[in-house]
């Protein structure tokens, strides 16, 4: 059959075989008059990836096809359809569906519409698609989605750059936007991974003086190519002291957090800045006394993804920066989804997996 | 000898016998250019009186005089002194020194000095009085304080109303004008008791829309004619359930936040909106994952009293809009110090005590 009524992906079938992926069809949403359909070029690689297929954030139906990073060419578009074009190269991020019509969407804040749909594993509802199809991600021939979660890509930017930007990127862009994070702002950026490299990367080139916290000393070179300024070790005692009231934002993207003194970390904000988390361990954070906020007046909080305008923003200065993550790429395939959630399970990525070479991996 | 060299207070000398008030002497700070002696005339009774008399904050040094919601008249004023004059009626708070010179003090928060004295049972720094003096509070017949930190009262406002606005009045003043709370906010006000009460006086008289959330129906024909707009219990399942996405902000004022299920009080933040924490419980907050912010992008952050514009923009609104807070008075004594204390530790009042009398207490 194929498309236009089956996609192909590479799928997971067993939560406890999550490297274990196997070509196979599934079917889409039926075609909404918003709908545009896109034949995928490339896939970024996401930490929730790996969360979805192992289970660790709770189980997914089965079988599951992740991805959310997705960029491909719109081959179809709906009656509707206004903001795309068919053979535009377009991308899709970690959500495909929200209602539109709430008060969090009428504000720009779909990304927190409590109707929203996630881009995998996730049903859509019966109003919009009768059969109730569960979503499916990126690492597939084919994606269908809503013309509002579909991104009209920059020619500037490269389709394997673009690709880790749907979420990686957007999810920091969006609490650095929103905290009004520009020129002489000082940021702290805790953890260099995925997210965080995009966040000195995005800090930097508006503006901010940007210092990187961090265990790992090999990645000072790449966070200074990055932009930033300074680089301190968080595993020196005392590494806090002489950072205390310094930033006015803090952006941790660490996965380690519950093995953090969060007192420490709230004592480098300055007075009423923000430790903001981007990213969803599985653990809780570590229990702390409200007392440890008291000396600047600082708070705790944390972020999802972000929103369209958010998303063509970030697109639009990424292009006129000519600013550049740095991304590793792999051919898609059974060997290539494997190695890549692999690595990115154990944080052996610098900084960002691209999956590529769709074309020889599904059929025409 | 008494004043000028040695003031008189109600004092404690032992955390176990903390309600064991007697009348002993003790020696103020040297007198500096910038200090104003004030003879005391009232004084509100806060909880941190009782957390430090009863050693639950840690302990203190002994003895020690509480008391920092103090209301007099300026007797004396130093050489450099300009922003008060004698006979002046004036309020001190829960600060009595900052340094002044710090980017902290600079930018008016004060509050936040790393450097900062608080009005009782702290030691001046030896620059400002080589003795190293202890502070003491104003359960006492005077205090010595900076200029900075002394408050003329305007005439609208009685004394005993005015003293429990140096602390309980500004600790929610401080959060409420920082977050720009004014008309049409929807503001949730969780706990009604000294700080609540303030809340609900201030909020609605800036305009916000009033919901207090509290564990007792008792409180809500006050909760309405302090301004609340609506009372909701939250002693029955799923009353967080309507709330969803319900506010601008949320100020908590219980102190019982220990035993809360953190997650139901962040889902009623509107997008981006703070939970934010007064008070200082003995307890470290219940743990919970980073999770719990991701339905609206919430945070969870506390704030230390506030800055001295922010206590003449509270007094001058109070004296303007006619703002009475809900006080019982207690003539100062053995007793009466005794009875507001164990009150207080009981939350036996509505909604803030203050100690009356002080002419008949001490010596001329």
């Amino acid at each position: 059959m194929g498309y236009p009524d089956k996609f192909q992906g590479f799928m997971i079938n067993d939560h406890n075989k999550w490297t274990d992926f196997r070509k196979e069809e599934f079917k889409p949403k039926v075609f909404g008059d918003n709908d545009v359909d896109i034949k995928i070029e490339c896939c970024g690689v996401c930490g929730s990836d790996v969360h979805t297929i192992n289970g660790g954030w709770g189980g997914s139906p089965l079988p599951i096809c992740v991805g959310h990073e997705i960029v491909g060419k719109a081959i179809k578009v709906g009656s509707k359809v206004k903001t795309v074009k068919e053979g535009d190269r377009v991308g899709v991020g970690a959500q495909i569906w929200a209602c539109l019509k709430c008060p969090q969407c009428k504000s720009d804040n779909e990304n927190y519409c409590p109707h929203q749909v996630d881009t995998f594993g996730a049903p859509y509802p019966k109003e919009v698609d009768p059969d109730e199809t569960i979503t499916q991600g990126g690492y597939a021939s084919h994606i269908r989605a809503h013309e509002y979660f579909v991104f009209p890509i920059p020619d500037e930017i490269a389709s394997t750059d673009a690709a880790p930007m749907m979420c990686a990127g957007l999810t920091v862009w969006s609490p650095l936007s929103r905290a009004k994070v520009g020129k002489g702002s000082k940021v702290a950026v805790v953890g260099m991974g995925g997210l965080g490299h995009f966040a000195v990367l995005w800090a930097a080139a508006l503006g901010a003086e940007v210092t990187v916290l961090s265990h790992s000393e090999h990645k000072k070179d790449d966070a200074m190519k990055l932009g930033a300024k300074e680089f301190v070790l968080t595993n020196k005692d005392g590494w806090e002291e002489p950072l205390a009231f310094k930033f006015d934002f803090v952006l941790n993207s660490a996965d380690m957090t519950h093995t953090f003194d969060i007192s420490k970390y709230l004592s480098i904000c300055n007075v009423n800045a923000p430790f903001h988390q981007v990213g969803l361990p599985d653990e809780a954070l570590p229990q702390f006394k409200a007392q440890s906020f008291m000396s600047n007046g600082s708070s705790i909080g944390a972020s999802h993804i972000g929103s369209r305008p958010e998303m063509l923003a970030m697109l639009k200065f990424a292009a006129e920066k000519k600013l550049k993550p740095i991304v590793e790429t792999l051919p898609i395939g059974e060997k290539g989804c494997a190695e890549a959630v692999e690595r990115v399970s154990k944080n052996k990525v610098q900084y960002r997996f691209t999956l590529t070479d769709f074309d020889k991996a599904f059929d025409a």
